[in-house]
């Protein structure tokens, strides 16, 4: 039961339908997430957040499972169940194994850890660390 | 001005000196980062972040550069400014370049701006999400 | 299943049933949501925090309405379901259109992401943005 | 000192300058903030943040000023100074007294603190905040 | 430089000025953090947030410097510089030791650890840890 | 049906079996929670994570009933159902009562309020507050 209704196909907008029809053919799948079927209910929004997703997603100069990964790892951070098992299924499509989510998963509880143990000591910045300018 | 002081290598316990001179020997280099510096109060507290992160960090099933891009990820989320800058520098060290600093940035942008979305509609998990068992 | 059991009005001790009298005559409904039905476990916890709400959310130089969206997007961003239904539902009865809840929703998703931007770039703040004394 | 350099006018790229330009025309102010310097140093992710920003904050079904205040409140549940501070600022130019700036943080304060009340307690969200479908 | 000044005794208004008085009154000390000289441009703020404190911590069921700690612990999750530093402080000055101070900074970084890897792997919660009703 | 499954005793590698041996021994009980059970299925996480939530929740500086309740108050900053349920769980079977839980619960709301006061007016820290070096 979300805030907004979870849309069929048949309820969608003109302008919401452009934007599934385009999910559907950048993925190659006819499956249509909760996500954006929710969404469809503000096509401003659903439109500006695929056509966002859809270039940061995008092949680039990172390895589109290394953003899947990063994807996981923020979610995880942010406390978002929906984020954390849409994006660990969509990881685990792209080829990611269970050994590398246990590390993942390793990662980013340590990083918790330290973070939390630096910002309660308040350890200064070392001049290494910062940038020249 | 950190909660505990940011120890000398003179000011260190034998414990404390023994990580210390571990993280030299594993990490190849003199230099020795605040963090550490300030754990070194408590040699307890001291050796066993060591030991979990020295463990963690480790190559494994996920490449070095890919676990420090998670770690500089989870530490923005975190809002943990230390972290974020020797992160870093430490990912730049092993061959991050900008424009994969970029991408990681876009997608932690984007993840906590479709997290906020997922948690404020409350979108149900779709089963396709779901493990079997 | 709460932590604490939720109360019938028949449990209230005779502190809390003060307090939950003094919600249903400040809001003029018969209905008393769970929130404060499990407070009343602790009439001191209950007490202190209906006296607080109760004054910062009355009519002042904020418009009732823009107060329950500030506060469902606090919620948003601290991952509260309860509290994001809860909000949600008030914002509705004080006439938030659906339209207005997807631009809300826009702010608080765009406003995570440029945070996450800001912090993961260390931008310093303008000299422009900082009070003169 | 930012993680990337505070670029001048006349350090930017011909992608990134048209960003600029743009943000200029539709502000009808000469004045960049250091957000923007920093990030022009990707120009891509420069356009598409800027691109949806300007979407997002336009005038719709909520006044802009509401808008700065929702940024606002994010903000600082998110933790983010310099995002605090710049959007403090335009909401302020925007027309915010201080006295509505002091309900805004009495209700983000207070908010936070109810959220952990609920999530402490795990409350179970009533029928009446659940939507029909 | 904050958001609001921080007022000398000589610029509070009377509301504000009865306030502070009550916190040396019930300190006992002339001391008064910028804290408190900063909501004091906001009386109505300033004096809730005080009777409110001034509840929550006074002797009761849990240890002062118990609470004092749980205070420390939630501003290091919270990410609050200020709040550390000063419950830090004030955590000293009731008693707490160095060692639990390193023994406090391990079970939030623990915490935080875990916390991440229970949330990564959506683990279910046992029949044994649900209350019965 | 968390990411990775629960797993039976029968089902344990003979690194894992080991660890849970050792957490029944550790704990005088036979009863493992799902957390365990759940990590049981990458070894080495479970191993390095119950070896140092064991140093770390051990008898010290700290009483262990101090501990739980810390580990409780973080867990709801951080938002973790699990935790939360479990560590009060734990927390009552180490003597904490109702009175205190309230007390615990009001001191975690009280500081995540005035943490966000402080952070969104950017309230700079007294000098008194600094450490000396």
């Amino acid at each position: 039961m979300s805030v907004w209704p979870v849309l069929e196909d048949s309820e969608l907008s003109p302008r919401a339908a452009a934007v599934i029809a385009d999910i559907r053919a950048t993925r190659n799948t006819d499956f249509i997430n909760n996500f954006w079927r929710v969404l469809a209910n503000d096509p401003a929004l659903l439109e500006r957040t695929w056509a966002s997703l859809k270039e940061v997603m995008a092949p680039g100069a990172l390895d589109p499972l290394v953003k899947e990964m990063l994807y996981v790892a923020v979610s995880i951070a942010n406390g978002c169940e929906y984020c954390i098992r849409s994006h660990t299924t969509a990881a685990r499509a792209k080829g990611m194994s269970e050994a590398q989510l246990g590390e993942l998963l390793a990662v980013v509880g340590m990083a918790s850890e330290t973070n939390r143990l630096a910002t309660g000591l308040q350890v200064p910045v070392d001049d290494a660390f910062l940038p020249k300018k």
